[in-house]
C-alpha cells in the first residue's frame, strides 16, 4: 500500500511546518524548532504504539519518518527567514490532509491488535491529533484543539466511518480513500465556514460576570 | 471480586466528572470535554501500565472504562446546564473515595509484577494521582496537587499499609478495604481540617521580597 | 562497568537537585518537591525505555534510583533551609555532569535494541534532557533547553562521537569516557562563553513589532 506509506510521510512532513511555525512563534532555538517539529510529526504515533505495545514504533523501524521530519522543519525555517511568510490557507488545507491520513492509519493499527470499537476511535483520533497537543504543551498554550472550529469531532466520524467499511468487508483501498476524504470535507467545510461545537462556559453559571476571566 | 471492580468503574466516573468541570472552566467545546474527562479518569492507570509493561491497559481490554467516562462528562455538562452546579463538598468526598480505589488497585497491579516497595508506592499514588496531573497540565495549570491539602501523601500511607497488609498474610478483601479507608480517612480529615503539607519557599531566601512574584 | 552505574546515580542525585530547587521556586510542598525530583531524575530514561519497550525501566528493576533521587530532593530542602542557597556553578557543572552520562547511557541502551542511528541520537538526547523538559512542563514553565545557551546540541554532538567510536571498535570504556568528556567540554564551555543557538523569531516578520510581546 504504498501510496498510503507516501501519503503517511506528507503528514509528518506538514506537521513537522506546523511544529517549526509554532516553535518560532515562541522564539525558540534552531535546536528547540527540531524538537517541536519531531513532536508534533510523530509524538501521536508514538503515544498509539506506545500504549497499544505495537513495537517498534514507527520511527524507531525506519529512519525516512526522522529524516522527513527534521528536513521539513529545516526547510521551514529557511524558506520563512528568506522568501515569504508560508501561505496560511495552504497549510490548514495541508494540515487537514494530514489529520486524515493520521487518524485513518490510527484506527487501522489499532484494529490489528483487536481491540473494542471505542479503543480504535481513540487511538485514531490520538494519532491525529495528540502531536498538536503535545506541541502545544510543551509550548505552554492551552491546546487550540479544544477551542477552535471542529478539528477532533472529523477524526471520531471519519474513524467510525472507516471502522464501519472495514465490517462491510469493502476493498482495503477504498475504505481507507473514503475514510480520508470523509475526515478531509469535514475539516475543509468547518474552516470554510468556521463550524464549531457549542463551547462548555461554567463560570457563567456558577459566578457572577464581574468575575469572568 | 466484583465489588472492586465496581468501585473502579464508580472512580473512573468521578474523576471523568472533575475533569469535565475543569474543561468547562475553561470553556472548552464538547470534544474538549470528554478529552479532559478521558484523560483525568484513565490517565493514571494507563501511565502505570505502560511503564509497566503490563498489556492491553484497562480501558483497551474492557471498553467499559471508556463508557463510563464518557456518561459522566456528558451527563455533567447537561446536569449543570439545566439544573444546579455539581454539589461540592458532595464531589470531593466522592473524588476521595475514587482516589483511595485507584491508589489501592495500582498498588495491587504493580505488586502482581514483582516490582520492589519502592516501585509499588509510586505506582499506587501515579494511578491515584496522575490523572489529574494530566487534567491541569493540559488545562495549562499547574498541578493543584502540589499545593492543596493533604491529597497524594494519603496515597503514599495508603499504598505502605496494603503491601504490609500483604505481607502479613491477610485475607485478600480484608487488606483492600483496609487501605482504601486508610486512604479516604486521611484525605477526609485533610478536608474538614484543612491540613497541608510545609511547603517550600526558595525565594524567600534567596532574593529580597520586592522580587516576590 | 561499575563506574558508569556510580556516575549514573550522580547523574540522578544531581537531576533530582535541579527539580527540587524549581519546585521550591514554585512554593511547592513536600511531596511536590519529590514528585518534581523524581520525575526530572527519572523521567528521561523512563521515556526512553517505554519508547524502546525496554523493560523493567531502570527504577523498577533496582531501587537505589528512586533512593538517590529521594534523599537528593530531601537533602536539598534541609539544606537550603538551615545553611546557605546552593553554589549556582557548582550546580551548573554537575548538572552538564549529570546530562553527559545519561546522554552516552540512552545511546548505549538505544544501539542495544539495534534501532538506526537516527533513533539513537534521539534516545541519547531524549534521556538526557526529556526530565528536565517535563519538570518545566509540570512546573508550567516554556521548557529552558529550548532558549538558553548550547544544551541539548551538545548532547547530539556526544551521542554522534559514541555511535563513530563504537563503529572504530574502541574499547568500550574509552569510548564512553571520550564521549561523556565530549558533552561535558562542550556544555562547560556554552556556559563560560554563554555560547547559544541562532534563535527563530517568527513575529519579527509576520507582523508588525508592535504586535510583538
Amino acid at each position: 500500500m504504498n501510496w498510503l506509506y507516501a501519503f503517511d510521510l506528507f503528514g509528518v512532513a506538514v506537521f513537522a511546518i506546523t511544529g517549526a511555525l509554532m516553535a518560532g512563534r515562541k522564539s525558540m532555538d534552531l535546536f528547540g524548532v527540531l524538537v517541536i517539529a519531531i513532536i508534533t510529526a510523530l509524538g501521536g504515533g508514538t503515544l498509539r504504539d506506545v500504549i497499544l505495545d505495537n513495537h517498534p514504533v514507527s520511527w524507531i523501524g525506519n529512519d525516512w519518518y526522522i529524516l522527513v521530519a527534521v528536513v521539513a522543519a529545516v526547510g521551514t525555517v529557511i524558506w520563512v527567514r528568506f522568501t515569504r511568510p508560508i501561505h496560511e490557507t495552504g497549510l490548514l488545507v495541508a494540515d487537514a490532509f494530514g489529520l486524515a491520513v493520521f487518524t485513518v492509519i490510527g484506527t487501522q493499527v489499532a484494529l490489528q491488535h483487536d481491540v473494542p470499537v471505542s479503543a480504535a476511535v481513540i487511538m485514531g483520533v490520538m494519532t491525529g491529533v495528540a502531536g498538536g497537543v503535545m506541541r502545544d504543551i510543551v509550548c505552554n498554550e492551552i491546546p487550540l484543539i479544544f477551542h477552535k472550529e471542529i478539528y477532533a469531532t472529523a477524526c471520531i466520524v471519519g474513524s467510525l466511518v472507516y471502522i464501519l467499511l472495514r465490517y462491510l468487508d469493502m476493498p482495503p483501498n477504498l475504505d481507507i480513500a473514503i475514510a480520508i476524504l470523509t475526515v478531509l470535507s469535514i475539516r475543509l467545510a468547518a474552516i470554510r465556514w468556521h463550524l464549531a461545537l457549542p463551547r462548555f462556559h461554567l463560570l457563567d453559571r456558577e459566578r457572577p460576570p464581574a468575575d469572568d476571566q
